[in-house]
């Protein structure tokens, strides 16, 4: 397992604002700091990030862009806030560390916003496991996100990304939530930590995503990186992202929100039980 | 003046999906599209856009990010969405545009996410027109934007910025209003329709920019670049936009909605007038 540090930082600043009475206030706002990730002391990537966990983050981060095939592979992350930089040491060195970054994709994700081009091209190797998802256990986990105690809900301007197992009793369990100011760093993170806790044997359980932001098509290759296939959203999706989803047969559910909810992809996925729909408002 | 194509494309595309109740129904999304810059055959960066207008984008983009100075170092823009590429060819090529481009920032912004490390040492060299605001002026150009007819409210997950001039006898005007997957490119889209409507004489009018995006830093220093000292938008904001917001005395208002909104940088530049608030609520 890579030795990690626990880099420590405030999540959130105050500062002075003038309201529209004319008012002097203070406001809470998420901080964003600059974390540049050295692998092997050579300059790969700044992150932008609230820095709740940037070990997770980085870690993640190499997971997600295919740099990285395995945990093992990792020695050490060492975040230095002092200086925000996160130094990555790996045991043997990354293969083709120049080639495979040499392409640059400015994507529409709400946050992290590089994806290298080879990601694509490994859309169509991925395969699924055969998770299916009930209705009542849609509407229990988007009732347990509203109730996290969150930064969004203390200074706003945040993205939040969950992990879900459904467990064999067909139960819904939050398995980590993670806010970041950019919404891929709150999936990569969550992509680190589950590397850094294999004993949940991810591979054998039914894992579904949560996601404030959009569905797009880096959250989808994402969530399908990583054995995920059913996501959902606070928001809706785009053209890319559902294409890709219908592609894999990932289940894309957005405007998630207390009972309510649209299908995208995916829908053999979901078991309906229009009885735990709301009433339809007159 | 550049030569532009005008490449058009549907803004959004009807989808099936399944709602709450189990019933089927058609909805809109928005389009994406992969839109790949060419720079005198040498390929430069895919971006992911709705596509209102690609040839707008590649200026602006070509321009904030600092890769080109003048509209007329560029001969054409040429979009072809049948291959998604953007051909741009210069007059005279561009210069270091390799060491340009070598390193990457992966930031927080909703969509285009790339800046090249040089634009932060750009921040200190910019200054700021003497541009204000009355409170009046700021809530109408807030209504203005909630009555726009916009790909947002037909199909949801798009953002939209837009430019306003504060007249002589100052009052608020609309110039342009784009939307796009990516708030980034938004914003670039219209650096580019600035470039192609120099008519407007831009350094000697006051202008105001309207995000519904979050003010991070890239948004700050975008509009900065573009001489524009007022930054408006209806999310909040973060502490690195907040940082060189202050840095370069640049005005930010967040949480613009109504006759609502917080003041967080600037704020000299904002001419209060407290009857112009709503009533507090009780």
């Amino acid at each position: 397992m890579p030795r990690l540090t626990q880099a420590q930082a405030p999540l959130t600043r105050s500062v002075e604002v003038v309201d529209e009475f004319g008012q002097h206030a203070q406001v809470d706002i998420p901080a964003e700091r600059a974390l540049t990730l050295y692998v092997d002391k050579r300059e790969l990537v700044t992150l932008m990030t609230l820095g709740a966990h940037p070990e997770w983050l980085v870690l993640g981060y190499l997971r997600n862009q295919g740099l990285v095939q395995q945990a093992d592979e990792i020695e050490s992350v060492t975040v230095d806030w002092d200086v925000g930089a996160a130094a990555v040491k790996t045991r043997s060195g990354l293969e083709d560390l120049e080639a495979r970054t040499a392409h640059r994709v400015v994507t529409t994700g709400c946050g992290q916003g590089s994806v290298f081009s080879g990601l694509m091209d490994q859309v169509d190797s991925l395969a699924l496991p055969d998770t299916h998802i009930q209705q009542s256990h849609l509407v229990r986990l988007v009732d347990i996100m509203r109730l996290q105690d969150t930064t969004y809900k203390s200074a706003g301007s945040v993205h939040a990304c969950a992990l879900f197992t459904l467990t064999p009793s067909a139960d819904v369990e939050l398995k980590i939530m993670v806010e970041d100011v950019g919404r891929h760093n709150a999936i990569d993170t969550i992509a680190g930590w589950m590397w850094m806790n294999p004993q949940h044997r991810w591979d054998r359980v039914d894992k579904v995503f949560y996601t404030t932001g959009r569905l797009t098509s880096e959250m989808v290759i994402k969530a399908a990186q990583m054995d995920v296939a059913i996501v959902v959203s606070r928001s809706g999706i785009t053209q890319m992202g559902l294409e890709i989803a219908e592609r894999l047969g990932l289940c894309t559910i957005g405007r998630a929100t207390h009972r309510r909810f649209l299908c995208y992809s995916g829908k053999h996925r979901l078991q309906l039980q229009p009885e735990w729909a709301e009433r339809p408002r007159a």
